[in-house]
C-alpha cells in the first residue's frame, strides 16, 4: 500500500513524480546542527511528529539529541523498530491495548510517556509489570495549553503515587504550551512562556519539597524554545519543526537576537493546466497539503499566488508582471503547516542542487494508534 | 510501512483501536442502492476519489455502476490492479512519466483520460502509439467551476484533433461544477447546473455541429447530481461523497422532494484525558481529520461539541447538560470532508450492530501521482 517513491536517488530534480515532499539537503543539515549548537548543556529531544522519519531521527542524534518525542504509541513503534534507543511519547496513552504496545516497546528500548490521573497511573503500572518492564512517567502540568495534564498543586500526588508504583519510573513533568508557538509577536511569546515557566516551577518546587526527585522538566517548540532554555526551569527541549519550518511559522515576528531557521521543506507541484494567462492549475491539493493553517505560499515566484484548493487541484494566480507558467513547469511551495502536511506522504525527497541524493521513508505516516 | 489495522473481522466495535474510519455498513448499502436505483437509465460511474477502497468499487460495480472515475494516474493504477475493468481519470495527465504510466495501464483495462490543450494531444497519442493501445479521450469544457477546461466554442477543434489522433477515441465531454456542489440552497444548486448544461449543450452541439459524435457528456456530484440526470445533457454521473456523507454535505438544504443520503461514515476517537466536567480530550486531531471545510461534528452527544485540534488531540466542550465523558470512552465524529479525511488512513472499518464485518484496504491512499 505504500505509493512508489516519486524519485530515485541519482535523479535530476526535473525528474521528479509531481506532486512530491521535498527537502533542501543542505537547508536542513543547517537546522539540525543550529539546534543542536544552541541547546547549551540542557537535553534536546525533537519531536519526530514532525517529520516521522527515522532517517532524520537517526540524524538529529548524531548531532547530539538524547531521543526523539513521538505522540502516538504506533508512532514510537515505527522509531523504535528503526533502533531509536530512547522515545518519550508526549501524550497520555489510556487504552488497554495500547498500554500493552507501549509496555512491549519498553523490552528494547528506554520509553516514556505522560499521565494526567491517577487511574492511568495503576494501569501503566500494571502493563510494566507484566512486561517486565520499566515505563518512564511524567506528569503533565497543564501550563496554559489547556488541553492535557493537571494543575500544578496537582502534580504531587501523582508523583507519588509513580515513585512507588511496580514498573514505573517517575521522571519529572511535561510543561508544553503549545498555543504560545504561533503568538505573533516576540514579547508575547516570551511573556506566555514566563508565565508557563511559573507554573511549571510551582509543580517542581512542591514535588521536591515532597522528597521527590523531579529529574527533568520537559517541554518547548520551535517558536519558544530558547525561552525555556534560559528558563532556568526547563531542562529538556522538544522542538520539532525547525528542521522544515513552514508558512505558519514565517509569519511569526522574530526579535533581532532570534535564530532564524531555513525554510527548507517544500512540495513540489506540477502545473497541468494553464486555462489563461491569470491562471494555471498544479496537481496538488486538499491531499497533498494540510489546510488548518491557510494555503501554501509559492516559494521564489513574485506574483505567483495559490488561491485555491480542491482535492486533486491547486488554482494559482498570476499577476500581470509575473513571469508566466506553462504545462509540466515546477512549482515550489511551502506547506502552511509542516507536521499534518508531511503525514499525507510516503517519501521524502532529498536534493543538493540540481539531484536527488536521498529518498527516505516517512514510515510512522498514519500512525494514529 | 501501511500501519497495523484497527480491527479485524468479529472484533466487538468496544475493541477497535482508536482513532478509526468507520463504516456503518447497512447505511452504506443504502446510500450505494439509492444511487444506483436513481439514475434512470443514466450510466452511472461514480468518483472513487471520495473512497479509495477497491472493495467499495467492486460493491459499486455490482449494484449497477459502469466503472469508476479517479482523480490521478497512480489512484487508477490502484483500482486497475485490483481488476476494475473501466476507469476514467477526470483530470488532465500532462507528465511524460505520468502519460506512460496511463497508456500502461490501457492496456489492462477501459482507460479514459481529460484534456484541456492541443499539445498535450499530442502527447497522449504517442503514449498510445507507443504502448499499442486505445485510450479514451474527453474534452474538459469549463463550465463554471473556473479550474481546467477550456469554453465550449474551444471544445470542437480539440475533439476534432482527438478524433483523427492515432491512439486515441473521442469519448466526449466531461462538463464538472465543483463549486455547485457546495452551494447551500436548492434553487442556487440547480440554477448553477442549470448554467452549466447551457454551456454543456453548446459546447455538445457545436461538436456534433462538426461531424463528431459527442458519445458522452460526464459530471456531476452528490451536491447537483439529479439535476444533471434530468437535464436532458448529461448522460453519465460521477458523484462519490454520497457513499459516505460528511458534516459539509450536511450544511446542504435539501429540497423537500430531494434524496437523502445517510450519513455512513465516521471517525471513531477515544477519550484520553478528562481536565474537568466541562473537556475532555480525544485521540484525533489535525491527523486523523481534513479541515479545510471545518471541524468534525461529534455525533449523537448533545451538548457536547468537537472545539479544537492540535496534531493528534482534538478538545471536546460539553455542555451543562451533557452526558459526561470518562477516559477510554468513545466519541464518535462526522468529518468535515470525507474526501480528504479517508485519506488520511489505511484501514476503513465496516460495522453492523456491534461487530466488525469488514476490514477493508484503502489501497489508493497516498496516490498522489
Amino acid at each position: 500500500m505504500p505509493q512508489h517513491p516519486p524519485a530515485h536517488v541519482g535523479d535530476a530534480i526535473a525528474a521528479i513524480d509531481t506532486p512530491a515532499l521535498v527537502l533542501d539537503l543542505d537547508a536542513f543539515a543547517r537546522n539540525v546542527d543550529r539546534m543542536a549548537n544552541s541547546a547549551h548543556g540542557i537535553r534536546l529531544r525533537p519531536h519526530a511528529k514532525a517529520h516521522k522519519c527515522p532517517e532524520i531521527a537517526r540524524l538529529q542524534i548524531a548531532a547530539g539529541a538524547i531521543g526523539v518525542c513521538c505522540q502516538k504509541t504506533d508512532e514510537a513503534a515505527a522509531f523504535v523498530d528503526a533502533g531509536v534507543a530512547d522515545v518519550l511519547v508526549t501524550n497520555e496513552v489510556v487504552a488497554p491495548a495500547k498500554i500493552a504496545r507501549l509496555a512491549d516497546l519498553a523490552s528494547r528500548a528506554t520509553v516514556g510517556v505522560l499521565t494526567d490521573d491517577a487511574t492511568n497511573v495503576l494501569a501503566l503500572s500494571a502493563a510494566a509489570t507484566q512486561s517486565a518492564v520499566t515505563l518512564d512517567v511524567y506528569v503533565e502540568v497543564d501550563v496554559g495549553a489547556h488541553r492535557c495534564g493537571v494543575a500544578p498543586d496537582a502534580t504531587v500526588a501523582l508523583a507519588q503515587q509513580i515513585a512507588v508504583a511496580p514498573g514505573l519510573r517517575f521522571r519529572g513533568l511535561h510543561a508544553y504550551h503549545g498555543g504560545a508557538q504561533h503568538l505573533r509577536d516576540p514579547d508575547e511569546r516570551a511573556a506566555a512562556i514566563a508565565a508557563a515557566g511559573e507554573l511549571a516551577r510551582a509543580a517542581r518546587d512542591a514535588i521536591e519539597d515532597a522528597g521527590i526527585h523531579c529529574a527533568i522538566v520537559t517541554g518547548a517548540g520551535t517558536g519558544t524554545w530558547r525561552h525555556e532554555r534560559d528558563s532556568g526551569i526547563w531542562n529538556e527541549l522538544q522542538p520539532g519543526s525547525y528542521v522544515f519550518m513552514d508558512a505558519d511559522y514565517q509569519r511569526n515576528t522574530l526579535s533581532p537576537d532570534e535564530m532564524r531557521f531555513e525554510q527548507s521543506l517544500f512540495v513540489l507541484a506540477g502545473v497541468m493546466s494553464v486555462p489563461s494567462v491569470e491562471r494555471a492549475v498544479v496537481d496538488a491539493g486538499l491531499k497533498s497539503f494540510a489546510f488548518d493553517s491557510g494555503l501554501p505560499l509559492v516559494h521564489n515566484r513574485p506574483g505567483t499566488t495559490y488561491v485555491k484548493a480542491t482535492d486533486e487541484h491547486g488554482v494559482i494566480d498570476l499577476d500581470a508582471g509575473a513571469v508566466p507558467l506553462v504545462r509540466n513547469d515546477r512549482v515550489w511551495l511551502v506547506p502552511g503547516h509542516c507536521d499534518p502536511t508531511v503525514n499525507l506522504y510516503d517519501w521524502i525527497v532529498g536534493y543538493r542542487r540540481d539531484r536527488v541524493e536521498a529518498v527516505w521513508s516517512i514510515s510512522a505516516r498514519g500512525a494514529l494508534g
